[in-house]
């Protein structure tokens, strides 16, 4: 039997996972991410997660084939490095590289959000899909195409920024520098950034009670509890992320003509299928009919764990194993 | 040698070529396209340019390998037909069979927008690119999308549906059905029926006298003209179209990470290389500066012959002669 190493690292924590050639977990390593720790606190915390997933395994981890990590980008793809984490706070620190020379065994770097969509595709809710999009809606948006079963990267390495998709000309500013992004209006932290600032401006009543009267602690599920409650500021700022994300999933839908879209991520995963049909639903609207009859827009099925069992797919595709012939 | 024949079917006028097998053209033909012949007649059209064009290179049409077309969409791709031409009033027409009974070839039928990003790529601007994005900016909007070398076409043929990237959520309605549409904000006839309603609330006095009092008689070149002019509405109207393409554009590099972008289509080709610069500043201001950076943003260089050429590569790909492996 042939295993594989997972790592999924993200900007609270690390989870590891040790897999058998089909891709089955076997055993699973758990770290806290602390930013305050660096890079070189975090490769450690990496090593201690991998460790215990071994351990739980009943294996050596050098006993593996090949390691796969999703990390926060932007990443530098050929070189193995992660450029800088605004999460993290890290730059240029070579991630691939580092664990490969601990443990010994090839590598294969990805951006976590490619490897939420690969996890969805080999061992979620798009199996079977040739061609899948993956929208992850978290604190920001991420996403990751996947055409004729591949992971589309494109010129650059960095395709499938579908977060940074404009939707509205006139709409906020998104940390990127444009305006207008869906996840300026639709990510975790935009919704939070809405909801607190018609709250102090005091057009939120019913949403500043269910934060405490503390306009600081409105987050995007103070938001969704609030519009499902009545409160019509909420109401409008919820609306309006799912009419912005409807609009982003029609221009995928009317550009790549897929059969599978996936919804995940943490905002996606707390408001449930209902959520995800809303968003299908403000899609249908605006997609072309011929592309968009055969899509099925589903919520991501491996939860928190899209990412991690990704990983697992890289490094099966890193070692050549035959789970990922896909 | 041998030889593949191209036609550009449009809603006007209909092209064709006889090219030799690396897509040189030996003789062209041409005749009008008159709606009130309907399909039949337009296919007695079609075969008369391809003699006129056979002629003039001085072959007997059936000496061809193949043929290629590009015809306005909706299209089964399937089945080789028109499903319904909106400006020419057809339904399921099957083209590709009723040229191919004709003239004992193998036809390749495809999109006209898809045919003009071919084109392209592989006689035009985008040369020696592996991906591409061909925009087509006319009476409505088209796009084409090149990825590894070969024209998109998703789970249902339809993908590079680029004219209905929705950049305005509470935008102008459009002809499909959505809102915001870039096709409804910045395509030849949405410049006009934006000029015209402006003309007509009296916003716009000096396109009105551009179009000597009659606001009927305004298109989008009234438009251009009036905002080069200083006219303040139809410079508003002007401006905003180049964002919402710059939107649009952003939108589509952040998602595919193409090496070039070609813009195409008659607004493109009138306002000239000062238009594609304006539009290209515009999406630089908007998509990440990892998918930009190596992006090259350029004016189709065939004119009004993208979808011809781009036919001539459809007839090549469909013969598997040399240029077809570009």
């Amino acid at each position: 039997m042939r295993l594989v190493i997972g790592i999924d690292l993200g900007g609270t924590k690390i989870s590891a996972a040790v897999a058998d050639e089909r891709g089955q977990v076997l055993g699973r390593g758990r770290a806290e991410t602390r930013a305050s720790e660096g890079p070189e606190g975090a490769l450690g915390r990496m090593i201690a997660a991998v460790a215990e997933a071994a351990a739980a395994a009943g294996v050596d981890p050098r006993q593996a084939t090949a390691i796969g990590v999703g990390s926060p980008g932007p990443l530098d793809l050929a070189r193995g490095l992660i450029l800088g984490s605004p999460n993290l706070g890290w730059h240029d620190f070579p991630l691939r590289d580092r664990l490969a020379a601990h443990f010994g065994l090839p590598v294969a770097l990805d951006n976590d959000c490619k490897a939420g969509g690969l996890g969805e595709l080999r061992f979620g809710a798009g199996q079977g899909a040739r061609h899948l999009i993956y929208v992850g809606v978290g604190t920001g948006i991420g996403g990751a195409v996947i055409l004729d079963g591949r992971l589309w990267y494109g010129a650059t390495g960095n395709a499938a920024e579908l977060g940074h998709t404009v939707v509205d000309l006139d709409g906020p500013p998104c940390g990127c520098g444009a305006r207008g992004c869906v996840e300026a209006i639709a990510s975790g932290s935009a919704l939070a950034r809405l909801g607190r600032a018609a709250a102090r401006a005091g057009r939120a009543p019913g949403l500043l009670a269910l934060a405490g009267g503390d306009p600081d602690r409105i987050d995007g599920g103070t938001v969704a509890a609030a519009a499902r409650a009545g409160d019509p500021e909420a109401r409008a700022i919820w609306d309006r992320a799912i009419r912005a994300l409807g609009a982003a999933l029609a221009t995928f839908v009317n550009a790549f003509s897929p059969e599978v879209v996936v919804l995940g991520g943490g905002v996606a995963e707390k408001n449930g299928p209902a959520y995800v049909a809303a968003v299908a639903e403000a899609a249908g609207h605006l997609a072309l009919r011929a592309n968009w009859a055969p899509v099925r827009v589903v919520p991501a099925a491996l939860g928190g764990d899209s990412a991690l069992l990704g990983a697992v797919a890289l490094a099966l595709d890193r070692a050549g194993l035959p789970a990922s012939t896909g």
